[in-house]
C-alpha cells in the first residue's frame, strides 16, 4: 500500500514541491519510476501519472467491475472520465454517467457511456432504477466529493453491490445503515497507490485505451498562468485535462 | 447471494412463521437444509442456525480477518461472541473486545479475546490506538447497531482496514469521509447468507470451535415465556444464547 | 461446483439422453435453466449452452486473464475460439493463437487474435518467446487435448503465469517440474460448471460478444446425419459450430 | 513476485556467497530486511529466514487451505513440518501427514497432525480415501520432490482441490490429465517470495506459532562441519533444523 507508506506516500506536490519545474528530485525513485517504452505516445503516458490510476484503482478495481455488470459513475469530470475509460477493460454491459453538465455528458457518450443522466434536469434515482428494473447498479462510483452525490450512490446501489468513493470529501455524509445494514453492500475509499502503472502502460501500448482523449487544452510552459485559469473554469472552458508542453 | 434471493431470502420468522413450533414447513428446503452428521453435538449445531454464520460471514469473512492481524469487536453480545469464536479460525494476533458490561468482557476473555476495553469506563479510541502503536486495527466489527459504536469503528480503523457491520441499525450514522476518503478502507454490510454452514459443521465436528459455549440458559418448550423474559433482560441475566429443549 | 454435484453434474448426453429430440426432461431444472430475455438473438444463446461457458470458465477465468496481459491459446477449434472471444472481456494486450490450420488461424484474426502462429510451419516456442521478449505468456490455454500441446504450454508460460487446460485428454502428459518447480506457475483443469451463464447472457444482450459468429453451418433437424458428417470433418469443412434448426 | 525479480530473486547462497560468515553484504536490503521487534525470541525468527515462508507461501497459501478443510502433507521433513505448523493458521479440520519415517510422523503428531500414514507400511492412497469417505483431500502438499510423491498427490486430490508443490524436483513427473482434466483441480509451483515475513513475525510475536520447535540440534560456529554431517544424515539423526550459534 504505497499510498500509506510510512516514509513515502503522496509526496510530490504535497509534502515537497511538485513537478512544475525543469528539474525534479524524486524520492524513492526505484519504486516509483517506470521506463517509457520505445515508440510510446508520451501524451497518453502523461495521463498515467495520476488520473488514470486514480480512476482505475479507486473506482474500477475497488468497485469490482465485472463483465456484464451495470455501473454508474457520478461525476463526469476528468477523474470520472478516467473511470469511464478504464471501466471498459472489464466489459460491463451498461455504463450510466450522471452529471449536471450536458456538455460533459455528451463527451462521456463518445468515451463509451451507454446511458447519461443530467441530474439537474431529471430525477437520477428514479431514472437509474428504471434502467435497472428496480434493482439498482452493481457498482456506483462517486467522483465528485460532496454529500449529495455520495448519498445518491447509496440510493442506487443494488443488493450485493459496491460503492467506490473516488471524490475528495470536505465533510461527513449520512450513511443510511437503517436501509443498508442488510443489503450486502461494500463501500471503499482509497488514495491511489499507482500499483497498476505497469498494467496501464501495457494497455496504452496495445491501444486498449487512449487516455490522450482526456487532453482538451495545450499550453506552453510560459503560459502556465493561463493554463491555471482555464482549469479553474473547467466546466465553462469545457476542459478535462490540460497539457503543459516544455517546447 | 441467498439472502437476496428474489423468491427466498429470510423467510422463517420474517415472512412466514418461524420454528417455535413442533412442526415446520421449510420453503426451498433442498437448498437450505443440511444433514446432521452422525454423532454430532446437536446443541452445538443449534448455534449454527443463525448466530455463528452471522458472526462469521458478516463479521469475519467480510472483515477479511487474516493471520497476524489485529481486530476489534465492538459489542460482546451473542453475535459479537460468535464473531470472536469464528475470528480464531484465521489466527489473528490480537482480538480486542469492546463493551460496557464487565461481565460480558470477562466471558470474552475465556472465549479468546486478548484484550478487553470497557468503553463506559475508559476512552476506547485512545486505548485502541495505544494498543496498536497509533495505527488502529486491521478489522473493526460493529456488533451493536447504534451510531456511536459504528463511529467508534471509524475512529479506530487502520489505513487499509475493514469495518464489517453486523449490527441491525435503526437510523443513519455519520460517515466521516472528510477523514476517511484517502485511508483505503472498506466498509461492508450483510444479511447472513448461510453459505458457510457446511464449513461450520466441519469445524464443529473437528472441535475447532465449540459454539455450545454460547448457551448460558436452558428451558423446556413449555417455559417459553420465561425464556423470553430472560433473553429480554440478557445483560442482567448474563444471558448469551438460550436453548429451548423439546423434552 | 455444479460439475461435481453428487447427484447432478454432467447428465444430459452423458448419463441420460441429450437434447437432440423434440422433447427433453431436464433434471434439477430450477438450478440449471435460465429464462431467455425478450428480444434475444436465440442463435447467439445456443452457443451459451456449452461452448462459451467452457471456453470462459475453464480457459479465461481459470487462466486469470487480466488487462494488459499476453495470452496464448493453443488450438483454434470451436472451444479455442470461444476462449478467444471471451478473453476479450478482460482486455488482454496480446492474444496469440496457435494452430496447424491456416484457415482457422485466419478466422481467429477476425475474432480478435493479435498474432497467429502455424505450429506446423514454424517453431511455436521460439516464436512466442520472440514475441514476448523471452518472458513467455501470462496465460496459456490448452484447447486441444494431446500431450504435445500441453507440453508446448509448459514451454511458453512466463514465471507467475497460468496454464488453463480446456482440452479433453486421453493420456498422461509429462509435467516438467524439474524446470517448473520454482517458476510460480499455476495449472488448472475444469469441467464447465455453467455458473457464468447469467453473466454471459448479459454480455450477449449488451453486444459485448457475438457468439453467433461461431456458427459456420446450418442444417434442418432431418439433415442431422449430414450435420454429423460435416462436424466429423470439421477442419476440411471449415466448420466451427453447426446449428440444427427445428423448422 | 520478488522470487523472479529480474535483478534480485534468490541471490544469497545461490548467485553470491550466503550467510555462513561473520559479515555479509545484503543486496536490495531495503526491500528484504525486517527489524527484529524488541523482546523477540531470535531462535524462532531464524526459522523465518527461509523454511517458514517456504512452507507457508508455497504450501499453505498456494494450497488455499481453509477452515474445515482436509489436507494432506506428503513429506514430514523440515519444510513439510513448516507447512504443518502454518496450516493451522487456517483451522483445517484434518491434517494427514504422510512419510516413510515413523519417528518423523510421531513428531508431526505433536506438531498438530490429526492423522499419520507411513507410506512404506500401508497403502497411502487407500488410507487417505478411507479417511475422506472416498472424496480425497481439499489440499495436497508435495514436500519431497520425487515423481512418486507428486503422483500420490494426484491420486488423493478431491474434485475442486489444490496440489501445492513445495519439493525441489530433478525430473519430470507424469501428470494424469486423462483422469484429471475434468476434476477442477489446481496445481501450483513456487519459489518462496518471502512476502509473508511481516505476517509471520506477527504470528511469532503473538505466540500463534512456535517455529523454534523445528530446531532439533545446536552447534557452535566452529562445529560447522559436524553440523553439516548431522544434517546430511537428517533422518538417522532425527534432525529437522540445526541452529548455528555464534557465541
Amino acid at each position: 500500500m504505497y499510498s500509506h507508506c510510512e516514509k513515502g506516500g503522496w509526496i510530490l506536490g504535497n509534502k515537497i514541491d511538485g513537478c512544475q519545474a525543469e528539474y525534479v528530485r524524486i524520492p524513492y525513485a526505484d519504486n516509483s519510476l517506470y521506463p517509457i517504452p520505445a515508440g510510446s505516445d508520451e501524451e497518453a503516458l502523461v495521463m498515467l501519472s495520476d488520473i488514470l490510476p486514480t480512476g482505475f484503482e479507486c473506482g474500477i478495481l475497488n468497485g469490482q467491475v465485472k463483465p456484464g455488470h451495470t455501473i454508474a459513475i457520478v461525476g463526469a469530470g476528468p477523474v470520472g472520465m478516467a473511470a469511464l475509460l478504464t471501466a471498459q477493460f472489464y466489459s460491463p454491459a451498461e455504463i450510466i454517467m450522471i452529471d449536471q453538465d450536458d456538455s460533459r455528458l455528451e463527451v462521456s457518450k463518445s468515451f463509451g457511456a451507454t446511458h447519461t443522466i443530467n441530474s439537474a434536469k431529471e430525477g437520477a434515482i428514479n431514472k437509474v432504477l428504471e434502467l435497472t428494473n428496480g434493482k439498482g447498479v452493481d457498482t456506483a462510483i462517486e467522483a465528485v466529493g460532496v454529500p449529495a452525490t455520495f448519498e445518491l450512490c447509496e440510493e442506487i446501489i443494488a443488493a450485493g453491490g459496491c460503492i467506490a468513493n473516488v471524490g475528495v470529501h470536505g465533510k461527513s455524509v449520512a450513511l443510511h445503515l437503517e436501509k443498508l445494514w442488510d443489503r450486502n453492500i461494500t463501500i471503499t475509499t482509497r488514495l491511489v497507490d499507482t500499483v497498476t502503472t505497469p498494467l496501464l502502460i501495457k494497455t496504452v501500448q496495445s491501444k486498449k485505451i487512449e487516455p490522450q482523449k482526456l487532453i482538451t487544452h495545450r499550453f506552453k510552459l510560459d503560459q502556465m498562468l493561463q493554463a491555471y485559469d482555464t482549469f479553474g473554469n473547467a466546466a465553462q472552458q469545457k476542459a478535462l485535462k490540460i497539457l503543459i508542453e516544455n517546447v
